[in-house]
C-alpha cells in the first residue's frame, strides 16, 4: 500500500480475520461470558507475567483511555499529560465526559514525552488539598508516544516514582504499544507495572486488528467499578466474542509483536534514506512513525507518485507526517524514498 | 443451536463474515470517510425512502440509544419511555451518561407498549415550563418490543402526535426493528419517519452482524451535533469500514429482511406447538420473542435436553423467555417443542 | 401573615437579622475559615451528641440534598427515593447532575412514607452486581415527609437495616428536620445516626433563616470529597460566616426547635379546627403542613379573605396544602378556620 | 480593617444589611417571583442602558461564572480563558461540571490578560469542525483581571470581533466589574453589550454585598435554558428577595460604583506609597488590587505589624497579594505603607 497517513488506514490482518471467521458459527454466552474473552485475559496475564492482571476488551482507543483514566480520577480530579497527548488533543473530550468533567493539565516536554520533573512541578503547583482546586489524582504517559518516540525504562519509573509520592495513578496509553515492546525490545512486564505503570490501554486496532483494544488493570483492586462504567458508556459488546477473538489471534504466537516490528522496520528505513536525502527528521524515529521536513517540490512529487502522507503544521509548514503499519509493503518505502531523493517520481 | 437465550448468543451471518474478509484488505480513509460508510448511507436512505437522512454507524445498541437521546434531550430533561424499556433497565444509565443527567420517566403499558393517553398523562403530570421540574423531551419507542409484541402504525401515529404537540422528539429503540417490519409486513418509511418518528436506532447485531448499528436521523437537522457526541463518547471507530461492510452487507439484498423472517417465523411456530401443548404465553407473540409459563417439571425437562432458555421473573416464577433468532434451527424448535410437550426429552 | 402557601414564604427571624447584624462587621476567613462556621459544628456536635460529626454550611436544600447524595451515590449508581420526595420531583434532575448521571428510584407508599418492605422489594428487584443494571447505592428519606408525616423512630431503623444489609448508604432530607424533632420529641441523635442515618440534609432556610442548611455527615469517612464537591459546585461561599451566623442563631438556645413547635402547633390547631368543621384531610397532620379536601365555594372564600393556599392537585381537584411557619400568627390561623367554617368571610 | 488578603474577608456594608432587615418581615413569592428581584433586573436594564437585559441572582461567583458558561457551551465544547483566570485556577472544575465536561483552554497574556490576536491564534490551532477536537464555544474575560488589571474598551472590542467572526459567545467574568467600571470611568454599557459582551457575571459579593451576583445576558436568547439550569445546581433560591434585596441596595444611589472607588482610590494610594517606598509593583495597578515584591525583612515588619497580606508565588517568592476594599480604612493604607518603608513597625 502507498497510504502512508496513518495505521488506522490499514484492515485486519489475514490471521484475525481467519479467527474470526471461526468465531462467527454457533452460540456463546454474551456480554463477555464466552471463552475467547476468558482465554484473552490469561494469555495476558502471561504476556506481562502478572497472574492477577484483569483485562477488558473495548473497542476503540478512546473508550479504552477514557473508562481507565474515569476509574481512577474523580470529576474534581486532574489528569496530567503531555500536551499533544491524544486524550487531551484528539479525543474531543471523552476523559472529560467519562470522569464527570474532571480536567486535563497539558504539559510541555520535548518529543511528545513528559519528564518526572515537569510532572513534579505540575503537583507541586496544582494546590493539592486546596478546594479551590482540582486534584492531580493520575498522570498519563503515551507509548510509543504521538511523537513517534520512546520512554525508557529510566523514564516511566522516574515518572511513577513522583506518582507513588503524590498518590497519584499512573495510566499508560499504549495505541502504539506493540512498537514500544518491540523497539525497547523488553519484557511487556518490564515497561508496565514493574516500572510502576497501574492501568495500560493495550491497543490492537493500529497493529492489525480491526477495532480491539484491552484495559488492562495491574492492580486489580482498581478495576472494581470498571464494568459498569463499561456498560454506561455503551462499550460492553453482546457478542464479546467478536472482540476477544481478534485480540486471541493478536497475541497468538506474539503477532503483535511480529506486526509492529514489520512496522518499525519499515519506519527504520524510511528514516534512515531520508537521512541519507538530506531531509531533516522533526522527531527522532524509535518506532513506527517518521516526520520528516520535505520542502514543498518534494511534496508535490510524492503527492503526484501517490503516495498519501499527512501535513503536520504543528511541526511547522513543511512539515509531514508518515505512518508504517503491519502490512506497509517495504518495496514501498523504497519506492517513497526514490521519490522524496528525485530518483523516481 | 440449542440456545433460545438471547439473539445475541449468536455470531455473525456467513455474507457479512465474508464482506468483512473482503473489506479487511487495502488501505481506506479512517474515521467514516470511506466508500462503504458512504454506500451504507445511500442505501438507507433508499431503504427508507427518505433521501436527505442521515446514518451514523456505531457498534453497540446501548450506544446507539444513549447518543440518539442525547442529541435531543437536555441535561435536564427527560425521556418518556416504558417501565420495561432497555434504556431504562438494561443500560447501566447510559441515557443519563450520555444526557449529562436527564432523568428516564418510566411509564406502564401492557405488554411492553406505551400508549398516546398514557405519554399524554405524563405530559400533563410534568410540571411543564416549572423550573422545579424535568422538561419533558423526548419520547422513546421499543420496537419490536422488550415483549416481543409491536406497535402498530396507528399507535406509532399517535403517540407522535402527542410529541408533536408539545414539542417532543420521538426516538424508536429498533434494536429488533427487522423483525418489526418483517412482521408488519410494511415499508420502513411507514412505521417511522412517515409515522412520526425523529430518530431511529436501527439494529443489527442481534439479527446477523457482529456489532453493527446505525443511528438514523430522519430529520438531518437534529443530527447537527453527533459527529462530536460519538466521538467524544469512544464510538468513532477509526477503521469505520468494519462496522459498513456489516451493514452493507446486511442491507444487500434484503439480508436483513430474510434474517427476521426466519426468526420470526421460528417464533410463530414455537408460540403455536406452545398453545397446542396448553403453555400459557406471558405476551402475545408478535416478532421472535416468546414468553411462556413453563412449569418446574417442564422447565426442567428442557434443561436436560440441553436448551438454554432464560428465567423471566419479572413475569411470574414459572416464565421464561425464549428468542429465536437468524441462525435458529427449526429443527431446534421442534425438539424443543416435543421436550416441552413431554414427546421427548 | 395570611399567607398558608409555604414555609418558604417568609423572611428571617428576628434573632437571625440580629445575628447576622453583628456579623457584618469586620473581617475574617473567608471559605469557612471563620470562627462562626467552627462554632456551628461544634454546636452541632453537641446538639447531635456525636464529637465526630463533620457539618458543612450550604444555602439551598437542593445544594443539601445533591451534594450530600453525590458523596455516596457513583454516576452508576441508584437511589431509592419515595415517588413524591423533593429530590424526585422539585429540583430539576439535581441529584442527577451532581452525581454524573445515577438514577432516582421511585418507590410508592402511602402519605409519603416508605417502607423498610418496599425498600427490600426493590433491592431485591435491582439486578444488584448485574452490569446492566444501575446499582443500589442509597436511600433517601424524608423527615418530616412532602405529605407533612413522620418516620417514626422504628420506622427509620427498619429501613436502615435494609441498608446495612446491602451496603447502601442512609440520607435523610430534612429540609423540616426541626418539625419532625419537635413533633416526634426525641432527641435528634435517637432519630439520626443512632436509627442508622448516614447524612442529614439540616434544613434552616424554611424555619427562620434566609438561606441556610447544613450537610451533617455522621459517618465522617463519607465526607472526605464533600468540599471539593462544595467548591465545584459554586457553593463554597466566600463570606461563609454568612451562612454560619445564621445557622449559629438559629442553634442558639434550641431556637430551631421553639420555631418549630409554634408552627407545627399551628398546624395542629389547624388541623383540629378542619376536622370540626367536617372537612376531610388527606394526610395525617404530624408536622407544620396540612393537606385538606376542600370544595370549590369554600376555596372561594378563602382566597377572598385574603389567605393564600396552593391548589395540590396530585391528591385531587379540591386538595390544597396550607403550611404553618415559624411566623405564623395564630389569630391567622383561627381567622382562616372561621372562614373555612363559614363563621367569617 | 488591617486584613489585606482579599476583598472577600470583609463582610457587609451596612447600608446592604438595612436593606436585609427590612426585607426580613412579611411573606413575599418564593424563588424569584417577588418584588425586590423584579426590581433588581428593572435597575439593571437602566443600569446597563438596555430594556430587553435578563437578570438572574446567584450567590457565588462560581456559581454565576459556571451557569453562565453552561448556557453557551456544549459539553463538546471548549472555552478560551487566560491561564490566570479564576474560571481555570479556582473554580475546582465548575465549568467542567456544569458544562458537563466542556474543555477550557488556558491562554497566556501579559498581565492577566487575553489579546485579540491570542484569541485568533487558539482558534486556528483548535481544529474547527474536527469532530477529534473541542470545538471552541466561548471566550471568557476576567473585567478587572485576576491581575487586578483592566481591558480597555478596545481591546474588549477586538477580542469580541473575533468571537463574532466565529460564532463564539464572549463571558465576562466581573466579579470586580465595580472597580472596573470605577476605574475606567464609562458607561457599564460601552464595557459590554456595545463592546460584544454577551453574558456578563455581575459581581456584588466582594464589594459590600453577603454573597450576591447576578448573571445577566444582553442577549436575551441565549437565557433560554438558564433558568433549570440555576435550579437543578441548587442555586435557584427560595428566599431569593435575600438575595434580590442585596442587590437591590448595592445598586441603590450607585453605592456599587461609591464601593468600588473608594477601594481603587486605596490600592491607588497604596501602590503611589509603595512606588515611593521603591517597592516592585509585579503588575500595573489600575483597580483594586495591587502584587508587589516585598523582601522577606518587609514582609516580616508587615506581618508584626498585624497586617494580612497574601504570598503570591506565581509571581516569585517575595511577592506578595495587597486588596483593598469598600470598607478599607485610609489611615491602615497609610499605616501599612509607613510599616513597609521601616518608618513604623
Amino acid at each position: 500500500m502507498s497510504n502512508f497517513g496513518s495505521d488506522n488506514v490499514t484492515g485486519a490482518h489475514p490471521q484475525i480475520m481467519a479467527a474470526l471467521s471461526r468465531a462467527a458459527a454457533g452460540s456463546a454466552t454474551p456480554y463477555g461470558g464466552d471463552d475467547w474473552t476468558a482465554r484473552v485475559q490469561d494469555r495476558l496475564r502471561q504476556v506481562f507475567d502478572k497472574p492477577d492482571l484483569l483485562a477488558f476488551p473495548v473497542a476503540t482507543g478512546t473508550a479504552a483511555n477514557a473508562l481507565a483514566l474515569a476509574t481512577v480520577v474523580p470529576p474534581y480530579g486532574s489528569v496530567l499529560c503531555h500536551a499533544d497527548a491524544h486524550v487531551q488533543v484528539d479525543e474531543c473530550g471523552a476523559p472529560e465526559m467519562f470522569t464527570g468533567g474532571a480536567k486535563l493539565v497539558p504539559l510541555a516536554g520535548d518529543h511528545g514525552k513528559l519528564t518526572a520533573a515537569a510532572v513534579q512541578a505540575a503537583i507541586d503547583h496544582a494546590g493539592v488539598r486546596d478546594v479551590h482546586r482540582v486534584q492531580p489524582a493520575a498522570v498519563t504517559l503515551t507509548q510509543a508516544t504521538e511523537a513517534g518516540t520512546l520512554y525508557g525504562l529510566d523514564e516511566v519509573r522516574a515518572i511513577s516514582a513522583v506518582c507513588r509520592a503524590h498518590g497519584l495513578a499512573l495510566h499508560m496509553d499504549g495505541a502504539r504499544f506493540a512498537n514500544a515492546v518491540a523497539a525497547l525490545d523488553v519484557a511487556p512486564a518490564e515497561v508496565t507495572w514493574k516500572a510502576g505503570v497501574d492501568i495500560l490501554s493495550f491497543g490492537a486496532s493500529k497493529n492489525g486488528c480491526w477495532a480491539a483494544e484491552a484495559v488492562v488493570f495491574f492492580n486489580p483492586a482498581l478495576a472494581r467499578d470498571f464494568v459498569y462504567r463499561r456498560k454506561r458508556s455503551g462499550h460492553l459488546f453482546s457478542k464479546m466474542r467478536f472482540l476477544s477473538a481478534q485480540l486471541e489471534a493478536y497475541l497468538e504466537d506474539d503477532l503483535w509483536l511480529a506486526n509492529a516490528r514489520h512496522a518499525n522496520a519499515c519506519a527504520r528505513r524510511l528514516a534512515d534514506g531520508l537521512g541519507q536525502a538530506g531531509v531533516t527528521l522533526a522527531h527522532p524515529v524509535q518506532a513506527n512513525e517518521v516526520f520528516a521536513h520535505l520542502p514543498p517540490p518534494v511534496r508535490q512529487r510524492v503527492a503526484d507518485a501517490g503516495f498519501v502522507v499527512i501535513p503536520w503544521g504543528d511541526l511547522g509548514p513543511d512539515a509531514v507526517r508518515m505512518v508504517c503499519a503491519f502490512n506497509t509493503d517495504m518495496a514501498d518505502v523504497e519506492r517513497l524514498l526514490a521519490v522524496i531523493a528525485g530518483r523516481a517520481g
